[in-house]
């Protein structure tokens, strides 16, 4: 088994259980949480550090930002589905909100 | 009339005529585009200088990004509408984009 390779229901309920505010989205094809920061300073200094995490494991998320919040959805397009990567980048992106909000 | 009042849909046409592929959204009130990049790298570039120049405006984009694409809307919620931030601010994106793409 790859970081690649799709996570079954049980895996990723563990996962999700080493970070807080994660779900599983409805159809169950991707993790996401909803971050939100004293302004847009902080959401956008979480963004870059982010961006760079997602560079660094060459997986990147799909968000959506307004002001002070970052809708993020992690999924492996190739596996249809949550994979460790997905868990990985969401493990530094909580890295990197806490850092945002320090 | 300040940078912070609603403009009229004239206005907003000429502003747009000025914008390379901006469009004025379906209930008129705001403007969007969706850029197209080689990649996250050149795509967050984008986003970081951007991000600089809304900063620097007090006004922030709505935006949505996946790997290489950011979908951009603009618009001020206190004029319920387009106002010349809005096209201030796409004015510094289409900057932003033609240097990240450089």
């Amino acid at each position: 088994m790859t970081k690649r390779d799709r996570l079954n229901a049980d895996d990723i309920a563990e996962g999700l259980a080493d970070l807080t505010g994660w779900s599983l989205s409805a159809d169950g094809s991707a993790i996401e949480k909803t971050y939100h920061f004293p302004s847009f300073v902080e959401a956008f200094g979480f963004m870059s550090q982010s961006a760079l995490a997602a560079e660094k494991l060459d997986h990147h998320p799909e968000w959506f930002n307004v002001y002070n919040r970052v809708d993020v959805t992690l999924t492996t397009h190739t596996a249809r589905g949550v994979t460790a990567l997905d868990l990985a980048l969401a493990a530094r992106m909580e890295a990197a909100a806490s850092h945002a909000r320090a």
